[in-house]
């Protein structure tokens, strides 16, 4: 049977079920000058979440055993898909198992960076009651514009629409019937998206057409006042991945107060190095990259991902293969 | 006309909407002793929110002139509203104007304490990077529990449902029909909800019944595991009123792990004196009782309350008379 390294950990279910159909499983990091040594020819199948990197170089000490790397989540920019297609070797994700958990945190940065609690919390820590320091706004009657729309956002949307919120989408990747079908909004262009929206949320990849999307210039288009003319300021979440934001425009941003609140749950450098200033300003609101970090999510990552990989070690395609289309 | 004294503060949209109808506005907080003093004898009405107390000892030296008690807000219970009757004195107050605020926050705390959005901003701003501690849960196939079933709780069942709530109510003041009608489950007893509910929101009046309603002996009631087999832990959420929790006991259940989060926008003590150990404690997540704190809500109690003063001062009922059964 197979021998597969886990690099970044996974669910225990998970290792069970591949070790239950007769797999032997590897846990533990591999570090990268390792890896370039030529670690991964001795198994046929690695699962990786973000940590571990698979760049081109690393794929070519591959070796000819291995037949096929798993991504225990959804992205894929630590694996350089090509190189892998290039070796024959298909690239399999989780897509839909973190969906909700990502949902649930979008929400939960959105409604809590808008009403301080990460701010009002530091507060009574420190004995003070600032009551009057702490007034917010509402979600209702707002414009929420999201950069992406695929599960997660369609999610996000639902649930902001039940609040009350108007949601205007950009994603030139989707049929417009998409973004009708759920009575959005949808731009042809992502500049009048950030001037119609007060409140801004990212779900797209990230790529070089995505790079540094929110910049100095779309942020300076955001309207601070909300259609019923409450100045609720502008508000930005990231949930997606870093790099999306010019962290170095939203920190200039929120010193102008031009950005009312910023909440990350991705950064351009992770972890966030010490001395960051973004992290340290009093209307940033911060979370290291937990958008999947659920036992719900992780569980169904792991079952997700088990059966994706023995599915192409079996020889057969698995469904969410992402480099299939080049692959020979 | 007549002479409204505001003491807690007022949206300036509804001091002018008074001022233009030709009242005389005083706008500043009146400290206990002047009040106990008289200082009300020189007033036709008087505008509070929760700051100022009018106790029976204070309505007895409101004078003649008092004509109208204004609760810019919902919660009466700083305010003797059976003595005021029997001065025949209406206290009116502003009921649906923070609905919606109270439900955004109610959300957020839920969605941000189990995700520790709080704890891991504290986290960043301490230059660590605790993406494996921040493990958290979904609110996804989890049970809430609603004690008091209101405009508030309703509003938040509804996000709850969309999110993939089960919802459990009790409210023994509600026509069962209502939380029929919403697809919720509606327990007599107050105790299977806590046997049932992972998660509990409180969402009811404080008074000498409901004082306490959340103790020692129905925390260790409460299930900390999901119908999924899922180990999310217990999490209470309260933005309703200081009182109905006994703080000493959650406080007990957070050191034990009996409950894996608490937020709490409202206290037994407001403000929170110095040296309380129930804000200190790493999975206790705070808010200086902000429910009602938003442009929207302050905009829309400032016009309700207004509006209702005013009825009152030209001889009619208002519609919200909060003791209107008690006036002879």
């Amino acid at each position: 049977m197979a021998r597969i390294a886990v690099t970044d950990g996974m669910a225990q279910d998970a290792v069970v079920l591949l070790e239950k159909a007769g797999h032997e499983v590897v846990l533990g990091f591999i570090e990268n000058d390792k890896l370039l040594a030529g670690a991964l020819s001795d198994f046929d199948a690695i699962i990786v979440r973000s940590a571990t990197k698979l760049p081109s170089d690393v794929l070519a000490k591959s070796g000819d055993r291995l037949k096929v790397i798993g991504r225990a989540g959804v992205g894929v920019d630590n694996i350089d898909i090509v190189a892998a297609a290039g070796a024959g070797i298909p690239v399999v994700n989780a897509p839909r198992a973190s969906t909700q958990s990502v949902i649930e945190l979008t929400m939960g940065h959105l409604l809590s960076s808008l009403r301080h609690i990460p701010r009002a919390d530091r507060g009574m820590r420190q004995e003070k009651w600032q009551k009057k320091s702490m007034a917010g706004t509402e979600l209702f009657g707002k414009n929420l514009g999201l950069i992406g729309f695929g599960r997660i956002a369609q999610g996000v949307a639902s649930l902001a629409q039940l609040i009350g919120m108007e949601i205007h989408t950009y994603d030139p990747y989707l049929p417009a019937k998409v973004a009708k079908a759920q009575n959005t909004t949808l731009h042809k262009n992502v500049d009048t998206l950030f001037q119609t929206c007060t409140h801004i949320s990212i779900h797209c990849n990230y790529n070089d057409e995505t790079h540094h999307l929110v910049n100095a210039e779309r942020i300076a288009l955001m309207p601070g006042k909300s259609l019923d003319g409450i100045a609720c300021g502008n508000h930005i979440v990231n949930c997606a991945r870093g790099g999306i934001i010019d962290e170095e425009a939203l920190l200039d941003a929120l010193n102008s107060g031009k950005v009312a609140t910023a909440a990350l749950d991705v950064f351009e450098q992770e972890p966030v190095l010490p001395g960051n200033k973004l992290v340290q300003h009093p209307n940033f609101h911060g979370t290291p990259h937990i958008g999947a970090a659920t036992l719900e999510a992780q569980a169904r990552v792991g079952r997700d991902i088990a059966h994706a990989i023995m599915t192409v070690l079996d020889g057969k395609q698995a469904e969410t293969t992402v480099n299939s289309h080049l692959l020979k």
